[in-house]
């Protein structure tokens, strides 16, 4: 896993992926302390970065092998984004979630042209399911995040990242990024490594989720006791992958972490300053530098926020955290 | 007034303005029946398209008429525009607002770097004051649409929708406009003349302020019955402008008109699929584009939204709009 896989992913991804814009107000670097700048993958397709990866993936696949299909477990925005990339190669997609998933996800994927197959939780073995169906249909498995070419997918963010910074004369920063099993984390890392070596990335969590942060701590992969229960459900992961986590080891600053009522007020103010819709787990690098500036270095910080799949319900609450 | 000017706007904009992105979705263009592409103006800086307008006339102005300040009356979008914008040159901007201005858009304005002068609408005589002010302290007025410059500044919006169409191989589209005095409307149908010119503009307004669709119609200039009293404030003027309507009669297609509840589940699914927040007034155009199709003829649509400063009961009214 090198820079090289990631700029052959961004030849790939050239022309589909949007070049996503790098966001500011004055309004935000007052209340952070420092200037901010917001790298807006909510404005990606599928309204995440994960079509990024999920593109890499699936173009890097020889054309008779891709032809036969791909297969994904995922009831969020790894899903929308295997599904929007495998329907514009034209290709079968098939999408493992959990019975009780949310129908408005359900449909999301589906209108991207995906099969959905169902399993339950609690009685199904979700891996052999999707073995067997790999199986008897030549499926590929993409996976949400341990994959030399979805991280090389997402660490495009890096090189635009890199790119962006440097127009406004931008050389060193911080560069906090939403963690769940690190695959934007480390390919991000992987890419600022090559191409703005002043800048170093941060990964950040929600409470009660931060394995990535106790893993960089301990110097060795931990998990977390919860496995859900949190409104950042699109950047949950039990640990950190085995391909990723060496690469976050050897690049990172330590990680942060901020609470749920963080993230709502962090939503908040995308809205008000912005003009951008931002989902919990989208939003944790932007309460990170909006709520602990002690906890950063420098003039200069730059967020990414991940993803805005957020529903109305969700969305009002946020608003209404920071109405006077 | 001619694409000359709108080209040397574009190059004082250079490294000011964001060029700000095309968005489009799946879920739009199905609803449209047709491919509908979004220029997403609500995430320029301070959140609308004036701030181009205010930019591109005080980078116009000599070095000591500039260095004496500039003075604007507006209560929204083209007071933050020009003050931001003197903010960035150092100058004093001199702000007339009715003394009844929401606090919020007093206080974004003086965040802005510019003095608020209040006057009462019932009782002072606007223009005296603002002409005694700029006389008094050498200011210069910015007209909000009115005048070459800011039609010019507004215009770059058009050579970018050019561009970006071009790169997608697209020649030929209706170009919806959200219309109010028409200074971007005309700038907008100035550029295309020159740069795309299998592209009709079509001026877009919300219903019982259908001025412009009316000149258009008539071949004059005509008036609104009614002053104020739209959700769509941003957009609302008497009459389009004496600058801009020769050009707006020479160059668009007749103007569509839009219910308030129209603006405001358009505002709803730009939320849900674009992740972008446009006030009632910007989301005039995606609101004929998705509700009135039969009134649009050909392929492809593009659609400016132009501006993202609405407030949090107002949002949330659009989300409730929608929700099932």
């Amino acid at each position: 896993m090198n820079i090289d896989a990631i700029r052959a992913a961004a030849q790939r991804l050239d022309g589909h992926a949007r070049k996503t814009p790098l966001l500011s107000s004055p309004f935000l670097d007052e209340i952070a302390g420092r200037r901010v700048l917001i790298k807006a993958e909510c404005l990606q397709h599928t309204g995440s970065f994960k079509f990024r990866g999920g593109r890499a993936a699936i173009s890097a696949l020889s054309k008779d092998i891709r032809a036969k299909g791909v297969i994904a477990f995922s009831s969020g925005n790894h899903a929308q984004g295997v599904a929007l990339a495998a329907q514009d190669f034209d290709i079968p997609a098939v999408i493992l979630m959990p019975s009780d998933t949310p129908r408005l996800k359900v449909e999301n994927t589906r209108s991207y042209g995906a099969e959905v197959v169902f399993f339950d939780r609690a009685t199904d073995d979700r891996d052999a399911i999707c073995d067997d169906l790999a199986k008897a249909r030549g499926l590929t498995l993409i996976r949400p995040y341990d994959d030399a070419e979805v991280i090389a997918g997402q660490g495009t963010v890096g090189l635009e990242i890199a790119a962006q910074a440097a127009q406004l004369g931008i050389e060193a920063a911080e560069v906090l990024v939403p963690c769940g099993g690190g695959g934007l984390t480390s390919g991000i890392a992987l890419s600022l490594e090559a191409d703005a070596p002043q800048m170093r990335v941060r990964p950040v969590e929600p409470e009660r989720f931060d394995d990535v942060a106790r893993s960089l701590a301990s110097g060795r992969i931990e998990s977390n006791a919860e496995k859900a229960g949190s409104i950042c459900d699109a950047i949950i992961t039990s640990q950190p992958g085995n391909l990723t986590f060496p690469i976050l080891h050897r690049l990172c600053g330590s990680g942060l972490v901020v609470s749920e009522e963080d993230c709502l007020r962090a939503m908040a103010l995308a809205f008000a300053r912005l003009k951008i819709v931002i989902e919990p787990g989208g939003a944790v690098a932007l309460a990170a530098t909006l709520f602990h500036p002690d906890k950063i270095s420098g003039d200069t910080v730059i967020v990414v926020a991940t993803g805005g799949n957020v529903d109305t319900p969700m969305f009002t609450r946020a608003l209404e955290a920071m109405t006077p």
